[in-house]
This record gives C-alpha cells, structure tokens and sequence, in this order.
C-alpha cells in the first residue's frame, strides 16, 4: 500500500451505480514524514477519511476485495487512516 | 484512477471483435488542476467522453470489469467525466 | 493501452510451448505523435505487426485474454496496429 | 520481487478484520547492495521482519496469495527475509 | 515481458514452500541492446538461467501462470533466455 495524504475530493458521472455512491478521494502519495510527493490519484473511500488525512491506499485488484468496490472499474482503494509511523525508532507522524 | 485530460482518437486494427467496436481515447494524466503531464496512453470510453474533457481511468484489471471490456485484451477505461475536482477547500476545476 | 512503435524481434529460449510459437517484438512507448519514449518492452504480436508498425499494447493480466496468451506467464501483447491518431482535431500520425 | 529494506512501522485504523492483526510494514526498495533508494510503501508482514531488516517484498496480486491477506485489500507483502546477496560472483550484503 | 541481465542470486528465508526450493536471480532491466538501466528485482527462475544472462522476465500475474509459481506470493519470473535481439534489421544482441 501506498502511504498518501487525502487532498481533496472530485465530483464526477460515474457510469458504474456502485462507485457512483461513493466518495473519490484525491490522493498524493507521501514520503515516510508525510509529505506528499508524486502524481495525484483518486481512490474509493472506504474508511469515511477526510482532506488532511494521512491514509493508506490499495492498488490494483486489490481495490476490488470489498463488497462496495467488487466487480466494479476501480483500481485504487483508500483502506485504512493512519495513526502514527514509527521510522527507525522515532514516531515521525501522530494523527493529531 | 489517473485523473486525465482527453486529448484525441486513435483508429486502430484491433483484433478483437468487441472492442473494435468502441472508441479508443488518448488521454494524459494532469496534476490536481487539470494540466496534463507524463506520457499519454489509449482508453476505452465508457461514458461518452470527448477531446478536452477532464476525465477518471482505471487500468489493469479494473479496465475489464464492464460489459463492453469483460475478457478483451484492454487494460485502460474511460470510467468517468469529471464534473468538478476540489482540492484543499477550493474549486479548482469546473466543467464548462 | 500504450502507443508504441515496433522496433525490432528477439528469438529467445521460451519455456513456454504456446508462447515459443509466437512473435516476440521488441517495443518502445511513443509520446502522442509517434516519437519512442522510455524503455523497451518485449510483446507477443497478436496482429502480425512488423517493425517500424505503431502499436497499441496491452499489459498485465490483459495480456493473457486471448486464445494464444491464455495461462501463459506473458504480460504484454500487441492488439492493435495504428491506423491513425488525432490529437485536438489534427492528425498528427497517419500509418503509409 | 523487489529487494526492499524495512525501515519503520506504521500504525493505522484498518478497515479489514484480517488487515487489522498483522504489522504493517514500513518499506523502501534498494539498489543491489542493500541501500534505500526511492519512496516508501507499506507491506503486510508475513516473515516477522523487523526494522533495518533487508527483505523481499510481493506487489500486486501476488500479496493475497497467503492465507492471511486473501481476499483482502492488500497490494504488498514482506514474503522472505534475506540472508545474502550475491552480485557478480561477490557477496555485497550478508544479514548480521 | 522486460529485457533483462541477470546479475547475481539472493538466498533468502522464504515463507512459501515452493518458493524456497527455486533459484531467486537478481535482474536488472536493460536498454535494446543490453545494457542494465534502472533498478534491480528478484524473480524466480524457470529457465535455468545464470549470472550474466539475458532473459526475459515476466511481472505480476503472468508470473504465476506456471506449475512452479502457482498460488505462491511471486510477482516476477524469468520465463526465457534471450539468444539474440534484432533491432531496425540489426543483430544488436547475440549469445555467446
């Protein structure tokens, strides 16, 4: 999984109904501190996570191994909210 | 899914019969706003989208979890049109 | 899918039987106008294509949705030969 | 796989039940000798992998493979711990 | 599939049983004619390929579509020993 911050939130018309209920996360991939680097990408909430959030993320299939994402065309999952991580001993990140 | 930008058509031999049938959409991956960036790559359109629009893809797998796409050699869809994207408390894009 | 351009073949010692039968073409990701970008890929031709051809790859588990492919370890095929691209109302590639 | 050095933990409000019990580890791929290049990504451990550890790391579909991450949303998993590299004929990373 | 060197052997304390009893090559990904570029990975190998080798290496699914990797955590194979590659009508490449 990728660790990302949420960044906001896009509106879309979305053909498949399921994904259609759900809320599409903006995500940016994030060093081990929490800064986001990279690309931005859009993930399937499934844990009510908001902007600001430091999450984790699922890519690939195994965004579809849950009931609301199965069968369904997406490819990228936001699957927990990170508490803290913990980098060579030190906590370098504490939700807040 | 890549947030991405329409940028044209392509008219290939496919050899599969179903997706000859579809329109093949080039598109780019944008940052957060909009503005493509990176290498473009060829979707399949879902949702009726066209050049210019502002749209989500999902690739891999992902890309085969519709009617149109199930069993074919395709590995990117058109999955929708992005209406707006919000990012950090702000509108940053609007579909005129 | 990616744009490619078929830029040679390699006879290799496959494992594989299925696969030992086929083309292996040596492709190279193209920017939108046809231009090789990045590094290359090996795909097993599936539409008699021939160096020089632009392309239309598929990847990953796409890969092995055919009869020649199908519970092959191969990853990336080539479904398509370019006839054209069109980018915002131009044709910026139109196959001699 | 990718050769992979563990360098942190990271706890997180999982949503999966199977998820939930197992340590989530911190992981940043290496060169050939051991030493960290590129950004960090979260793997499931499955070897009992502990920080400053070199490991082997599965992507993709390949994660779900065990009987603790199937049918989970899980993209990555520690699946070996390495003794020793050999590059070119010379050991260039022994564990201590 | 990528062309490949092989460049050495990781021994390693793997958890899957079939895994432990294959040969984990090293691999770096090369340009047309050879040459290592970019990062290193680990993948199984199925064609008795050694250190020096060219070979093609097959990611993600397409690595478990063989006897060998079956349900196992493998995400890359070497499925084939290159003997020569022929670019823009060129032997570029030639076992020895």
């Amino acid at each position: 999984m990728l660790i990302a911050r949420v960044i906001g939130e896009t509106i879309a018309t979305v053909k498949n109904e399921r994904v259609r209920g759900t809320k599409l996360l903006i995500c940016r991939q994030t060093d081990h501190t929490g800064k986001p680097i990279g690309k931005p990408y859009v993930a399937v909430d499934l844990v009510d996570a908001g902007v600001g959030d430091l999450v984790l993320t699922g890519h690939g299939s195994a965004a579809r191994q849950t009931h609301i994402t199965k069968d369904t065309p997406v490819d990228a999952v936001v699957n927990a909210v990170i508490d803290h991580l913990e980098v060579d001993g030190e906590i370098v990140f504490r939700k807040t």
